[in-house]
């Protein structure tokens, strides 16, 4: 069977986009899904890319574009969260904790509605805290156990083996060792898990 | 009737995809096409921006990427260049030469052909020469006006206008103020020309 291994960022708006598609895609592709949180500020730290946003016309043209493809998606208006981008570390560590209990998807797809559909900070405890609860976790033992050294460990972990691996930015997909960076191509990832099929 | 602005630069691949595809787009939304060379270091330099190729992992990503892209299309596997990227400022100046003589589109197809598909330095004249002579125009007649002060103003024209238009990098498409960056936006071309058509 083949799998789709999907590397995201919560504060990373295209992943969240992708995040949508991704198990619509497995599915219809007979794949199993992989969810593989990494950090992306390290990945560019590593790789020396950097973020988009940090070009002013790039910025101002990134909320269009995200502003379209939601409505293409059909998802709630793109809304760009306060401070962007965010700190997600402690969100990341989280969806370590939420994949042990078997949440991590649910988890996501709330956290990332309370991101870029509401605009909220996911840096902000009240904010994981509501969400861990929704994914039907206990906020208290979450919050502790991402702070251990282990999970810490996973996460970094996970971000080196996508550097390594050839990635450069969020959302990166593998389909064996071919590897897609960016929500927009999921078409190429759909094509590539058919064939291999 | 819809105008599909079409912002490229010999030196950039992904305007090359592009290129063989607006056409088509353009008609069979019934827009019409309007070709506008403009030079993609002047950008960068302008916004901040800087060539994907730079980082090692993505320049590494870029080869696969473009090689799917072509097939994708049923273009000829894609070449680089080399040296990549290129010197464009002699071919674009040619392109505008080239659009006084009604002959842009062939001109471009068949300068591209050369470059990304067969992987030729488009700042070698005779790599020029041959593709004016196939294009149906006189190869010194034209080298000679690309080197004109009107010719050097009208790139250097359209290269600001897209820059204050928003633009950051290539392609850039226009539908009336609508912006839309990047090969693998066409579908959000197409849907605005179908929409506002």
């Amino acid at each position: 069977m083949n799998t789709l291994e999907f590397f995201f960022d919560y504060a990373s708006p295209y992943s969240y986009l992708a995040s949508s598609q991704v198990e619509k895609i497995a599915q219809q592709t007979g794949a199993s899904l992989s969810w593989r949180p990494f950090f992306l500020g390290g990945v560019f730290k590593a790789t020396g890319n950097s973020s988009p946003a940090l070009v002013p016309n790039k910025a101002i043209y990134m909320l269009q574009d995200l502003l379209r493809w939601t409505r293409h998606y059909g998802l709630p208006d793109f809304t760009l969260p306060d401070p962007f981008p965010a700190r997600s570390i402690t969100s990341l560590r989280l969806a370590l904790v939420a994949q042990d209990e078997g949440k991590l998807p649910s988890f996501s797809h709330l956290l990332y509605q309370q991101i870029f559909a509401l605009g909220k900070d996911q840096a902000q405890v009240a904010v994981l805290t509501e969400v861990i609860r929704e994914a039907g976790m206990d906020p208290n033992a979450c919050i502790e156990r991402a702070g251990s050294q282990e999970i810490k460990d996973r996460l970094r972990k996970n971000t080196e083996e996508a550097v390594e691996r050839g990635s450069f930015g969020a959302p990166t997909f593998f389909v064996g060792e071919q590897m897609f960076i960016g929500n927009d191509r999921l078409g190429f990832v759909e094509r590539a898990l058919r064939e291999s099929a």
